[in-house]
């Protein structure tokens, strides 16, 4: 392709030159100062709601009102003064703490060994593409100058990685530890109404949010800083070293999702199995001796895995975004501002969520369980709306009103208005697809009420007509994807779409407040009922948890409408990268890729559902032999051992979290070494449109039989009271819907965001190794 | 794309008379014998295995043997003079004869609407391209002459839809009618050994596979030399109006398969939910009201849709070989023997499956149970490697050592034994999927061995191990298929597909007759249960149905297998057809298609499950309405009224089987009309690529399920004890993972492959009007 290419570039270049007809309004110091101010806002205003949470008291004793000075006595407190329950939750929550705490200890230990080998791959493949010389070389694409050796950009890729690594794990460890932090309190809070209650558990959510909105956007704004200290004007290099940022954060998401993913369900899976079903015991019953794990398994799969992963996306939209940039005439023109956008962006974006933030623990009170839901609703319609007047400013403010975009070889000239409605319809996708999500798993409507309602023929009605809700919730998602693709790819080609993936986690901070806030609601309720609170107490937990459960769909809904944009970003980028001008899927190279590439999810998805599966029948034999062979358990009089029941799920789930986790490191490395750039093109594109839709209708199946569930349990119509009481055959039925979707919405599912953006970024990080040395099997046949 | 595409053609039209060096061995006129030759063999052969069966006499009485002279007492024979049984067989067979023809003589009527309304939309279309000009038009690739006009193309293409249409409803109609006089037959014979039964049940299936492929063969061959008639020199047009063949075929597939399976499956699950579930009474008990439906539903649902849907993919891959070869040096040299490739590699199919059916039937014979399995995989194994040796025949007699095929606007050398290789490796990639979904859904391996197992813990492990199984099982298959495209699509581009999907077809009588054996066996059990035969007889016809269960999960595999090259191949002639080069991921009109495409299986098997879960509702309350006003059924001293539940599972399958019938066949005409060729070129690679998936996956995971019931039931292993009896916890979790089985494996997973199929002939019978009239929308924009 060498000849057409190398012109096309010349004239894109000359192009370019004249593109930039003048700079944005914000100036390259100011621009400096807003990004790193707006973090650290970020990280005080975490800091504050986490300083919020902490006044009240877990630890009891000395006759405190649980940090609240104000006494509000009226009807829905209960036992605030009750020094024996404070301590038995402050001892339950320790235990969770400890599991989690060592689960996540013990998985970094495998993971360092992961990066440490996976590092020297980065830097040695990377190297080799010119030979390891020290040479500087002619720039690709700033044709006429000359930029730095490739062994700099493999050094540096090799420390982007690390970095990003660094922060993904930070980030979902400080949810998790937040989270523990937060469950008992949230218990506590229960006692004096359902309101308190939800204000801890949202500001809680608010922490992890902050901090990993925050953290992510300093982190990456120092490293260009750093890194820029040695590139200077090449930013062709510069950029591209950034994207191993990207892939650090999202291959210890891939870890933390999968490893937490088998944890938190395999627990699950077994406690229920046994406890609920044989034993006939309630949830979160603390003679259940893996009551303590599957609580563990909420903070480590559900919080720290969620938290790696969209930061993992947030990391990864930023680095297409800014690479695609930076072979544009921003870049090529050094116009730092423009460059920046799409950090500004996220800055923006902190300060949208603060401010919708304080609608939800401030400017509104809850009063009753059912104003829980159009609360955590409505943030997302502030957020939406607020941020969509940001980014309107954004543009205006940091662009210039025209340049030109690098587009396949080719130039493309495009308006700063352009880019506001590829932000901005990436951020209204983003609601449509969580409003659709919402529909679909929310029993206040009809679709879950069906599923509930097919119980009573049995459980397999139940399945039925679950996997058939989850493959129906596919369809208005994948409209709005498509339909925000194909708006931003024809107004600013690859880049549109990566902005429009930064557009989608503008609002990170709000989704994953209320995406934390679920498990945290779920801790609660089994705080309290391992406490032995009040059936009053555990209703308000459960309202909460079930809110919880539909904002966690919600949240899966963006993690994976976000994460389809930011693969298709990364792949435009790794396609502009590798120097191919077109994926035809008429070419046989292409379409078995496609082919190959669509059946991925289906290994992936085999792989894990299996590996729960697999943990879950090792956790039922525990249970069961505990059960059987502790005198006095189901009495209540025996502690069961719950440390057993912990180290199962944690053994297992380091175990197997290998295969799969191996499957999508080594794909594009085995495609693009042996098959070359174009198969592995067609494998990313293949995975990509075929896992949207199986993440999508896994995660939406498992969230409306988990919702059918409570809907039984909750009687609150007359139809839901024909169906229930709890024992009765459709609540049995249902409970096995339930537990059947457990690997679907939070294992296999979720990780399969992740199997995309990782194939993708990876792909874009060894992109110059399989453009100088890839396709060995065809060039030898 | 006028010019660049105009002057290859040209070039590629100089090369192609340069191309054809030279003719095959087998002249015109003995291609004329050798074709119709084969066909009659074949109809020949189909009513000898008729007249065989048909000497098993079922109306009893007049102190006959069953027909055979020869008496042969032994030990296994049991009650084979009871008069009282043999009458009583009769009367059920009788009942489910007329329940099935009734059922499809209702549905030819709404198909005659729906084939009468298309027949007007196809002319329309069509004849719209050149405004219904009569005047002669210049050939678009036989550059230099003088082609019929549009409107022609309009008309013959309306009649072969129509054909196609007819003979798709008569091969479904034939099937059903062998096999509802072959089922109470092999009841009858299975008295006298499981040898017996089975050669009664695999000659049926055999009458239904020589039928149907000689039937699809001899009015293709007639159509065509009936349609050069007018068309004379004009072999563009001609292959072209051919096309309208395999439309009118794989449309009445879809209704077939859809209508069918709807109704099979909600007889099923319904029958299952109250009889077994709720009653504890056997499968096919006759007390059970829905027990005739049941029956009735696997001769329309399995016989008569199977049939449809495989002589719908014939019927396709033979169009799209010859359409590609008529724009090729084949047709512009008008080399009527090398055109005719496609139809002698049948022609070759038809004899070497003859000999195959001898091996099962006469030259070896079945003694025991655990023979059967192996008899039929030999079936399999036979065929291919005779085959193999007939495909390298055809094509060193039929075709000259050298030609040109088109390639997307160039030509591409090609020599005869590239065509051997293309052939032969879609026959062996069959093959290999044959026996990989063997091994995932025979319990003699340990898959279905594990899922078994898991239902120790219930049937949510079940069912969780179960969907795991079926995305494991997509693997090998995936990887067949991706290794045939690129080996044929190298060799001989689309052509080469065209005719390796041709290939895996080629076995198709022998294919038939083993799957079409499954649904005979299973209605011989039925039959057996009805008729109060003794245990010993059920045991026999369930190790029939056992084995049955796997060669249908293996026809399946095939069907689908050889939908995603037949796919592939049309996708192909669609493109070039519509005058497209490049089909390029990198665009977004292209990528909405891809991503769009990939979300219509979901959406279609949304539907589709939908419609099974609805109408096993309505019949689970009907069965259950009975049980409780008809005094005596569950004794046994009342009949049953099976007639509403025949009337419930006919209603809900013809209104049911609308709308997703609609989703397939507007998608394409939408696509194409408002979004143009590129934008539907994406959605049928993306339809293809994910319906493969969940195709395989459905079918697998049903499949098993099905055989790790029977699995617990046979108890023929220590460890299958363990897990049995019927009735048993684990059985009782077996149970629920078939009925969720049944939709998956028997409507939703195999009407996939018609939605894939079918979309993409839709398109390249459309393309001349798409290409002329499509993409409004954009247009408009």
């Amino acid at each position: 392709m060498g000849d057409p290419l190398r012109s096309s570039r010349l004239s894109f270049q000359k192009q370019n030159r004249k593109g930039v007809v003048g700079m944005g309004l914000l100036s390259e110091g100011l621009t400096q100062i807003v990004i790193p101010l707006a973090a650290v806002v970020g990280l005080g205003f975490a800091l504050l709601q986490w300083f919020l949470v902490s006044r009240v008291k877990v630890s009891g004793g000395h006759g405190e009102r649980n940090g609240y000075k104000d006494k509000l006595i009226g009807e829905e407190e209960e036992g605030v003064n009750s020094l024996e329950v404070t301590i038995k939750c402050a001892e339950i929550q320790h235990a969770i703490s400890i599991g989690a705490t060592s689960f996540l200890f013990t998985q970094y230990k495998y993971l360092s060994i992961f990066v440490g080998v996976f590092s020297a791959i980065i830097f040695l493949f990377l190297g080799s593409v010119k030979g390891f010389s020290t040479k500087s070389e002619p720039c690709t694409y700033n044709t006429g100058n000359m930029c730095k050796p490739a062994l700099a950009n493999a050094f540096f890729s090799t420390v982007a990685f690390l970095l990003g690594a660094f922060t993904s794990v930070l980030s979902g460890f400080l949810g998790m530890k937040i989270a523990t932090y937060a469950n008992a309190r949230t218990t506590l809070e229960a006692r004096r109404g359902v309101g308190k209650a939800f204000i801890t558990a949202f500001r809680s959510g608010a922490v992890m949010g902050f901090l990993l909105a925050a953290n992510g956007l300093l982190v990456l704004y120092a490293s260009i800083n750093l890194f820029k200290l040695y590139y200077g004007d090449d930013w062709e290099g510069l950029y591209e070293s950034i994207t191993g940022y990207g892939l650090g954060g999202s291959s210890m998401a891939l870890f933390g999702r999968v490893g937490g993913g088998i944890y938190t369900k395999a627990a699950d899976v077994g406690a229920d199995l046994v406890g609920k079903v044989e034993r006939n015991i309630p949830e979160d019953d603390p003679r259940n001796p893996a009551v303590i794990a599957d609580n563990v398994g909420d903070n480590v799969g559900d919080i720290a895995g969620m938290g790696s992963d969209l930061f993992g996306s947030y990391a990864e939209s930023s680095c297409a975004a800014l690479f695609v940039a930076s072979i544009s005439s921003f870049g090529i023109g050094h116009d730092y501002t423009a460059m920046s956008y799409p950090l500004i962006i996220s800055s923006m974006g902190i300060v949208v969520c603060l401010i919708t933030t304080l609608f939800a623990t401030d400017l509104f009170e809850i009063k009753k369980v059912s104003e829980i839901e159009p609360a955590l609703k409505r943030q997302l319609v502030i957020s939406t709306v607020l941020m969509t007047v940001g980014i309107a400013v954004v543009t205006f403010v940091a662009l210039p009103s025209e340049f030109t975009l690098f587009s396949f070889g080719t130039n493309k000239a495009v308006k700063n208005w352009y880019l506001f409605f590829c932000v901005a319809i990436g951020l209204w996708a983003g609601l449509v697809i969580g409003y659709t999500t919402e529909y679909y798993t929310s029993n206040a409507y009809s679709p879950v009420q069906d599923v509930a309602d097919s119980c009573r023929t049995g459980a397999a009605t139940n399945v039925i007509f679950g996997l058939a809700l989850g493959y129906k919730s596919v369809i208005i998602p994948v409209f709005a994807i498509a339909f925000a693709i194909y708006v931003s790819f024809s107004l600013a080609a690859m880049y549109g779409i990566a902005v429009a993936a930064l557009g989608m986690l503008s609002t990170i901070s709000t989704g994953l407040a209320i995406d934390a806030y679920g498990p945290i609601s779920d801790n609660a309720g089994g705080i309290a009922e391992m406490a032995g609170m009040s059936h009053e107490i555990r209703e308000r937990t459960d309202a909460l948890d079930a809110a919880g459960n539909t904002t966690a769909a919600i949240g899966k809904g963006f993690a994976i409408g976000s994460a389809a944009l930011v693969s298709l970003a990364l792949f435009g980028a790794y396609v502009s990268r590798a120097g191919i001008e077109t994926v035809d899927v008429l070419t046989p190279k292409v379409f078995i890729g496609l082919l190959v590439g669509a059946m991925l999810p289906y290994w992936f998805s085999a792989m894990t559902m299996k590996s729960v599966g697999s943990a879950a029948l090792k956790m039922v034999e525990e249970v069961r032999r505990q059960f059987n062979t502790i005198p006095g358990l189901m009495e209540g009089t025996a502690k069961p051992d719950y440390a057993t029941c912990v180290k199962i799920s944690t053994d297992a789930s380091l175990k197997e979290m290998i295969p799969p986790g191996a499957l999508v490191m080594l794909t594009p490395l085995i495609a693009g070494t042996f098959f070359g750039v174009e198969t592995l093109a067609g494998i990313l594109a293949g995975s990509l449109v075929s896992g949207v839709q199986i993440a999508i209708s896994a995660s939406n199946t498992g969230g409306a039989w988990d919702n059918a569930k409570k809907y039984i349990e909750a009687g609150a119509s007359e139809h839901a009271k024909s169906l229930g009481p709890k024992g009765s055959e459709p609540h049995k039925a249902a409970v096995i819907g339930d537990t059947i979707g457990d690997p679907l919405k939070d294992t296999s599912g979720p990780s399969l965001n992740i199997l995309i953006k990782l194939m993708a970024v990876e792909s874009l990080v060894f992109a110059p190794f399989f453009a100088a040395h890839g396709g060995l099997l065809f060039k030898w046949l």
